[in-house]
């Protein structure tokens, strides 16, 4: 059986018999991910996402921040860079994507035209992690250290399955819709620190619901394109691809939300600063150094974290957000990283370039780190003063995780941060009410019409 | 300056001064594909494709085979699907794509929508094809022969250099859209011989307007993306591409529609297959064998060929379309390769498959080619007849191109085989008349309102 059709199997016929703790991780990660896409619609990458599909109109998915009503692909394109641009979604390390930034924006756009309710979408939600899960650890980190952005790879066909789950499938016709969106697959880590790094987020999310109306209709591709000479492990797996032995005999063993959950970010900035950030919040809380007590900064990351933080000296808010040396500076300053750290003014303040030049970075080699994506090495940081004190401190787990996890009132202020500049008070109360009970939700149009932005509510 | 600028900054500025040469085969190609794409919109892979997108309604573009109007990447989607499953569309050697099948339908797409003309059309179109040449040349033969399908990776992001030139987008947009098209580049050959190849080339055609539309919006990716090392060069390449360095040396001087032209197809099959049937055709008519007299054909092609011709005993007309042996019987047995020959039933006539025995296939090492995809070395055709005779044929150019093209009565005659049967016959005549003299019409809404197909007009 080929490794698409071992998991096509899985996700037409898993029953829907989600653990209560599976079905709360779902919840608050699709919950963030609304907020991150309600913050993300008012960006202008978003803005001019949108602009660029003005000419077609009609349809009946929503495009977050307007009440202009869309074929569900241009939706899922424009609220699924909403929900990254701002880099404030979540991470899913087994699968080394954002998973719910491509997940939770093609779920809701497919899932306005059939009309779901939440418990159908945390259902898709939970399947599509999993295979998210799946598919990544075949070809990561191998994938990911190549230069691939595995979010809109593997993302594109993890969620073209979730989004087969949605539709009720069978497993001939997710087979061809994950086939096919194997063929749609694309997305690079050159456009990281740029307006097309969350466009391509927005582009997988797009294009597996293509995919799965193209299976729904009939159409079909070779189901062993994973594992093919000329398929997707050949062509996108990088140095040293694992394959999907190993990973199939994981599929649902346990859950990979069960195990290991998502990674909600409490900084508005990449998730390889993380780590780090978070040492220095420990040991500052620790040890009550502020900015001008600390002589350097060295930090150890992981061999992509490194090529991910490239830009010492960031122009702009997009390669802020890119930037360990900007991160370094604000939690030293201010003690937290905010979504108002990222505007093409605050990146210029001169009381945080000039502490730029306290932090170094250093990084593992790629050959010394595991191949399973599963396996995390930790982040070092170590934190001269200029007394002489030398502090240090390790994290293999952010802030967030399910080892050191957010409680019901950070989540909320989380979504308060994200949407309440952007609506109408009694649609962002409303909205709060769905978010922390999305498996009661009868349909997710009644999600979609609070998401409109306050210009229109008001 | 980026690959992509110099590339964009000569498909914005370019004069349209055009020589007739150039001007006549770009028409004579444009025509040829609008006849490619009328015959497959009738295919049941081009129908699956619309029926999957049928959800999405609205528009001002046309999907060939019905009256239906859709939104310009859907019928790009659609169109392009159509113009490449019958394997009948041209081939594009600079390049190594079906440069003629991407460019045709998105620019007819996104022209329905600008209403442009067909000067405009021909003018984009003999851009894209040089962008075609000039990306292609910088990752081939190396990207083809790793498994990846440059019609669908290279071929969206010339395309969408075309579709760039066809909404006269300033050089600063252009790269835009051409560094967007990068992110959604993709497409492999693992679908070869199944109804997602040619979906791939439909795909890549909606991108490359997708990609267009959004750099006119203003959103923007990195100029440096092809030469990145996270970028395509490196994600894309394969085991030995050489860089821009020397094709961009090429770019105009002279234009490679001037140089090579395209390769128009006369055998309804993979174009590997061409110079070995030209060549058995040749010596056919030179020494009037017939079938039953050949003991033995012997078949030396490039290596890439033989992966594309894997099909030794296809089990239906998509394997058929990628068989050597199936289309070498049907030289020797019928003395043509026609669309007739692909259908289900087709496929299994045992005089056919009982000659299958007669081929063998050899290919030279990868390692033995030039990597410049502009330099071909022959194929090599020997068979031995029963009576003890060897003939031995070689071509470097398969009929219909440029060193031995078809004429004026050979082009409407492919047009009359693809058209005749799906049109009304007044429609057929009217369609004809445009295609000869492409340059001359108005509107591409002329042309697209005959392409309805025979159950509507009738």
């Amino acid at each position: 059986m080929s490794v698409l059709h071992t998991l096509a199997q899985w996700a037409a016929t898993r029953r829907a018999d989600w653990s209560p703790t599976v079905l709360a991780r779902a919840e608050h990660a699709f919950a963030d991910t609304v907020a991150c896409m309600v913050a993300g619609s008012a960006d202008p990458v978003t803005r001019k996402t949108a602009e660029g599909l003005a000419t077609w109109s009609g349809g009946q998915a929503t495009l977050f921040g307007g009440t202009r009503r869309v074929d569900a692909p241009w939706a899922a394109m424009v609220n699924g860079t909403g929900a990254h641009v701002l880099e404030i979604d979540d991470n899913f390390y087994p699968a080394l994507t954002h998973a719910s930034a491509i997940l939770v924006p093609a779920l809701i756009a497919l899932g306005e035209e059939l009309d779901a309710s939440g418990a159908d979408l945390l259902d898709a939600y939970i399947v599509g992690i999993e295979l998210h899960a799946a598919l990544g650890r075949g070809v990561n980190r191998s994938h990911y250290f190549a230069g691939w952005h595995p979010t809109a790879t593997v993302g594109c066909i993890g969620t073209a399955g979730a989004c087969a789950r949605l539709m009720k499938l069978d497993t001939g016709r997710t087979v061809a819709a994950m086939s096919l969106a194997v063929s749609m697959a694309s997305g690079n880590k050159a456009q990281f620190g740029t307006e097309a790094k969350s466009f391509q987020c927005g582009m997988g999310a797009a294009n597996a619901i293509i995919a799965a109306r193209l299976g729904a209709a009939g159409l079909t591709g070779n189901p062993e394109v994973l594992e093919d000479p000329q398929g997707f492990l050949a062509l996108y797996g990088g140095p040293a691809p694992r394959g999907w032995d190993a990973p199939l005999q994981k599929l649902d063993k346990p859950l990979a939300l069960e195990e290991f959950g998502v990674a909600p970010k409490r900084h508005a900035c990449c998730g390889s600063a993380h780590n780090s950030l978070d040492c220095i919040l420990d040991l500052r809380r620790e040890h009550g150094f502020g900015a001008g007590d600390v002589a350097s900064v060295s930090v150890l990351v992981g061999a992509s974290n490194k090529k991910n933080l490239r830009y010492d000296d960031p122009q702009d808010e997009f390669q802020a957000r890119f930037s360990l040396h900007y991160n370094v500076a604000l939690a030293l300053l201010y003690g937290k990283v905010t979504l108002a750290d990222f505007t093409p003014e605050a990146v210029w303040r001169p009381e945080v370039r000039e502490l730029f030049a306290l932090t170094t970075m250093q990084a593992r080699a790629f050959e010394d780190e595991p191949k399973d994506p599963d396996q995390r090495p930790p982040h070092l940081v170590e934190i001269t003063l200029k007394d002489g004190r030398v502090l240090k401190a390790q994290r293999v787990y952010a802030r967030g995780l399910i080892q050191d996890p957010f409680d019901d009132a950070e989540r909320a202020d989380k979504i308060t941060e994200c949407c309440a500049p952007q609506l109408a008070p009694q649609d962002f109360q409303a909205l709060l009410a769905i978010l922390t009970n999305v498996r009661g939700l009868d349909s997710v149009r009644t999600l979609t019409a609070l998401c409109a932005g306050k210009q229109e509510a008001a």
